[in-house]
């Protein structure tokens, strides 16, 4: 469901096609769906303007594809994310034109295409063991119609691999920076740039790692400013603030 | 100094005004100043485009003082946060003109004037004790040329008060919440807009808050995408990257 | 072994039937049943006035079914909670007419069937991840003769959905709220309501939810007054708080 | 303001002597009163039924004073915790009949006598050291109109101290247990008794104390059903869960 | 090997049977084999007057039963704790009088059998699920020679369970209290006896047991003096600090 | 009040010189002073026989001294552990005998001079700032009749010192040791000896020693057995468990 | 690569058969190799004059093996940290002379013999159970051409065992000491010796050990100077550290 | 005392000068003297070649003083950190050419003139909130005669301001790496060079740093090798084991 078919609603309202009782219900029941378990919110896709998402972790397969359904039938972009193979292999028997990423761990149904920006969002990693999560954010980023720059295995001990892409850094909208172990690659990116830098601790490393809390605590006393932090592995919550400042950079460039 | 005057050294170098020699010297020697203990970096107002800052904690009066005279003779914009009472008393015998706010703990010495944009950056607080953060978070953003609007004391346990304010968040380029104890109203906040939201936890609670930790927490694991979070009391970073994000949604405006 | 067996006890004692000592020996006797490895405590049901439970984690299925079986053959009405789907094999094979619930992985051997209350306990969840524990806490309740209004999936990233249940909340004698993640849904819903709201973390989460943590600390911290937690993942001990309050509505309606 | 002035503006609509729209006006602008700082929520008064109470901490006594006084001219009942000697020196310079209680660090304005209820809630404290957060507790409840027992510095290393008041306990409508330490005093009451029993860890010990955690961990992992948990030195939340407990025991009594 | 071979060999020097060089080299040589990956400490064996024990937990089936045949070659007793059942089937092939526990997870050579002392020590657990390592404790007593008392499942929720075996307590030398959850027991119990307690937490629990962390700082926090800690689940600790305290006991007894 | 007054008592109980109901009330009643807000638990003393302590931290020095006057005129010995200089000032006032240890922090009042056991107990400390906890174990033993060997200054960055003292660790009935930062001195010593070693992990350290954590966790982590671990700083803790396994040498050689 | 031919390619460029631009080139471009998913960088070798290392865990074997092959085909050495079988089969296939040692998990490319050093760093471990760390550490220096003195298994609770090869440590030019549960090993050592000890917390114990926590607060808190830390099980970091250290002292002797 | 007058003395023994008694008397003798709460260790001189350190924390000033006076009186070279002004009036009184440095909180007493080593040990730190860790290390370095090169004001937001330094980066013995917030430098420098890093964290911060946990956890997890850690603040010991590693280089050198 998307925004003109709400303004369409009211505006039959004004017009006197609808009367507002029955508009007024249209809107409260069409947006739920309710599958015994889980509500699925249309109402959020509005005031996103995103495609929904589905968490998968947690649900069971039966579960994540009955929603998966649901949306697709709706005419909703999917994305899912988080999704074993076992999750995957049931959802793709209810919607057949499902698309999965083994590294990412995710799945995107594509309803409608949606154009990719002109403005873009610059997606690093340190090493080569963060790459699911820098794949999580950047195929998110796609799906959201946010265009992608990835600049992957640029870890702060080989300062120069990182330098090399200066430019590249500089004409991005936003910056996501995944990296594990001590977390350092957010600062050093966030000193070079003007623009945000949003940094994703990694569950990559061991020992004194704990998981990902030493590159979270790295990155949350970061000196650097302009540079903000989401949960460990959190590629899809980058992902979704960096393409809501693409889109910002975005209107400027189509007015 | 600002970018008008690089490239105005650079443009000279072209025109054969200024060796290359002589231009290089020039921008590598300027931008520092050494006064034995920190070196001022004014090529990161450059790369940043924003005033200089000084985090005052940690410093000696008399070094907060003189770094901020520095700056100051060289017609910077100066922001200096974290700033002790004493402290400030020593920065202002002097720079006299500089300008102190108690509540947020922070000075300002204004050498030129910034325009407000008219795109706005909202903050909000959850309770009175978030004040401080909420007021160094507002107060930051505006020395940056970034217009304000302040949504006070709209804690989750009154949900009423914050509905109240839809609108006004609806239109905010981004929106700074500051919160403590259980660190919720981010969360709900992000669930109401289409913006990017940037938590700052606040040390604000007693207990099992442990100086901020179950706020941050709270935040890390909002399940509302678009929410990015900052250090504990880190009202300062939170308005640096939402004045960055304000300046990509003024740009449209302007253009 | 109900309060009037004791009753009748004392009172034979009284009217000179049973001896003193008698008497005495049977009460200290009648409640333990030595299995070896557990002391079954009958005591407790009188106390408590409820049925005894059995915690299944970290029993062998093959304790846990003897005693099962033997609270059956006193007439006991017994809860299995945190039960196997091996463990309860066990139980079957010992106890035919055992129930077990798959999701909330809680077996029911109903000797005496208990009428449910006309007041009411409501349990919340945040999302379809945390049924497992509310489902535990539900089926607790209504074991313990308590009635329950469910609300499920209702987060605060989508207010609106917990908005429109406020009148199923506001009549009820208590509230348990399950929630993971960022755990912010009890606070929410006891700034909705003046009724006790027992708060469930649940280890729904990645990162730094770190197994429940986040939300536990966001629960205890929670500035809604009336709001008290149990243990992560803790359905069970929400329920028997909650139906206990319960009981107390219950005597008021019933009088 | 009291449920019956809004039942009355509610029934002055239906009668026609008030507008809907000055009525919606009047109900939406009443319980608020912007004092630049904090939003006082009468509101809540309405919902929860009990007097509108200030969280001292991490306000100026100023700011206090200021809210308290507003209250006080409602005709509120009024309580402040955690309220310095300082602060309610401002407070009372106010509102001269406001009382203090130093070992609480509470102060009450009493505009309205409230009667004490016939059911009461069994209040206690393992050591000596406990006294200010069972004190806090206790004042809270009493304020509530909720009838308190005080039964102190009974802890577990000396069992006969406890098992003297087993019959107060049994009749009690809701115990607060409030323990430092290891915080096992509350497990061991739970055991004795079929009503809620609402653990409040205190911030009481030293070393590996860590200011009140062991306490709370053993509390949230108590075995004992029908025992929560509030926050550390938390004994006005207990309190207000505890009273509201106690009003459905009330009411039974009261028919 | 043991104190009495010791002695005729410094004798032997004194009465000149022996060089004092040979009788050095001896003592230095005889207690140690190298068998590649560990030093075999047959000196320890001499200082302490326990049988050796091996850790098997990060050993391989192989080491370790090397390990215990060269013990067992040498006339030692030999106990091996954290033994898998596959170690221990190594052992066995090695070593077929080796003797298992399953539930204790242990294993026992017996080459010289040990009278039991009369004093004795007193185990006890609060839960089933305490049981292995109870057991750890109990077996290890009795595998130093020292009697046992075995009082099982008396948490501290069921208060009669533990009242009923006073005297038994009142009588033992030393008593071990293994405990998980909120890990009260061994406050309790220390407060009932003037023996040493040595309080052992298990890991048993979940969410905020941490893996036995809640336990263990409760008792550390202890208010009961004559209290002892020993690591989580490390019953194989209580029970030599036991019996060391029991052998104090037996002397007195035996002279 | 002393054992034998309970024994006379009961005796005159069976010899007819008073009624069972008149002695149980008395044994009832006596041990018990109600100072309002502290229970002066008599029994304790009886159960444990040793000497009544206040621990004075988180008593007002007002509190600390009617306490401790009340115990001293029933002619008990007193112990105060953590007792301020000023809380010791109100002790002096009231029982001008009573005697301060300023390093340890501790006072005594001694009605009835006990005879200093035989068999002793060894202290040691790892290094000159652990001497505060050290002098709380040494004295606490002294008070309660164990002779105390002191051994300080002895860590293990320099073995030499300690191994001089092999020979009265050897001879001790039990051993106390006292160390901060990496805690490793009860490990080494444990290696050395037959007797059971009570470890006192203490708060002396920076930086990450998180106030006596590392120590705490050393000590619990020892591979050497017969090692027990008390709170940090607890040497008042580690003594009353030291004296009790003297007591058992001490018989041995008296009888 | 070797530092040989960036010499030769300078001194082309220095004698004119090489263009200064064409160098330039040369020299950015060979170093890298672009696989895809992570950047090779022979620049380190060149910086640090050690093979190069592939940290294996997070790796996929196909990323493994071809990362493996491609530095092989270069003609450089290359070591393989925490690599598992699967992934070493992989490596092999690819490289059929790699060489792998089960217990350090390790494999290596030996494409130029590497002489082993006169100096020598000494390995030490506390149990077997740090062998696998141990083993890693002493692998990797030799890999670097350092020669090692392996002494295993000198835990603190045994002195005599480490004391017999002070001698050996004396004259090592740097230590390195792997050692699990209270880590006590180190500060031990390092109180023996006057060369560089770097300890290297293991992940060996259970409980309170946390996964090697323990350890590596015992180490970072040790009072005996000289002693640096590395992560948890990190052999190769210590490695590493040793071998520079080693290289200084190896060119004293060679000179 | 010098290892000279150890060999000398041996030497007479050898030549019949001395009886090896008195020898042996002498050398166990001699490194002692027992000042009733510190053992003062001359051996440790004589093991590490270095002066005797007095950690004064934790130490009275008149003791403090006390040991200072003794080990000047033996012609020993002095350094006392973690000195607080209090306590340095004490020592100066005792030693009046005792030296103070208050940024460093250190002392120094020369008795005996150290020449400067020609190879150096680069400190550095990030920013001006660090120096008196930097400066507590730079001076110990001097004090045990090894030559500084200070890099002071120099973190990762502003790459420019370290790069400048490579070359005297890469000309040092071994490197300290000063830095508080998220301690990204260290790791950054050690990718640049192949010389030793050692990290020194610093509790320079607020919020999420934990009082340095989240620089020493980012620096233990750095993913450059050859950098090793020490404890938070810890500039002495830093500095101790990188003056071992210069004396390496310096023998190198001087031959």
């Amino acid at each position: 469901m998307n925004e003109d078919r709400l303004r369409q609603l009211l505006e039959d309202v004004v017009s006197g096609l609808l009367s507002w009782e029955k508009a007024f219900r249209r809107i409260k029941d069409l947006p739920y769906e309710d599958l015994g378990y889980a509500k699925i919110d249309y109402h959020r896709t509005l005031r996103k303007g995103f495609p929904e998402t589905i968490f998968c972790e947690g649900k069971t397969p039966e579960q994540t594809a009955a929603i998966a359904r649901h949306m697709w039938e709706r005419g909703e972009n999917v994305l899912g994310t988080r999704c074993s193979p076992e999750s995957f292999a049931a959802v793709q028997k209810e919607v057949p034109q499902a698309h999965y990423d083994a590294t990412a761990r995710l799945f995107t149904i594509c309803s409608e295409e949606l154009p990719l920006s002109s403005s873009y969002v610059a997606v690093l990693c340190a090493g080569t063991s963060d790459l699911p999560v820098a794949e999580e954010a950047a195929l998110t980023c796609e799906s959201l119609g946010c265009r992608i720059e990835r600049i992957y295995d640029v870890g702060v001990a080989g300062l120069h691999r990182l330098l090399e892409h200066r430019e590249k850094l500089a004409e991005a909208s936003a910056i996501i920076v995944c990296a594990g172990m001590e977390g350092a690659l957010p600062s050093v990116v966030a000193g070079l740039v003007s623009s945000v830098v949003i940094a994703v601790p990694t569950s990559v490393g061991y020992g004194a790692s704990f998981g990902g809390i030493a590159a979270l605590l790295g990155m949350l006393n970061s000196c650097a400013p302009g540079l903000t932090v989401v949960n460990i592995d959190n590629g899809y919550g980058a992902a979704v603030a960096a393409a809501m400042i693409n889109r910002l950079a975005e209107r400027t460039r189509s007015e």
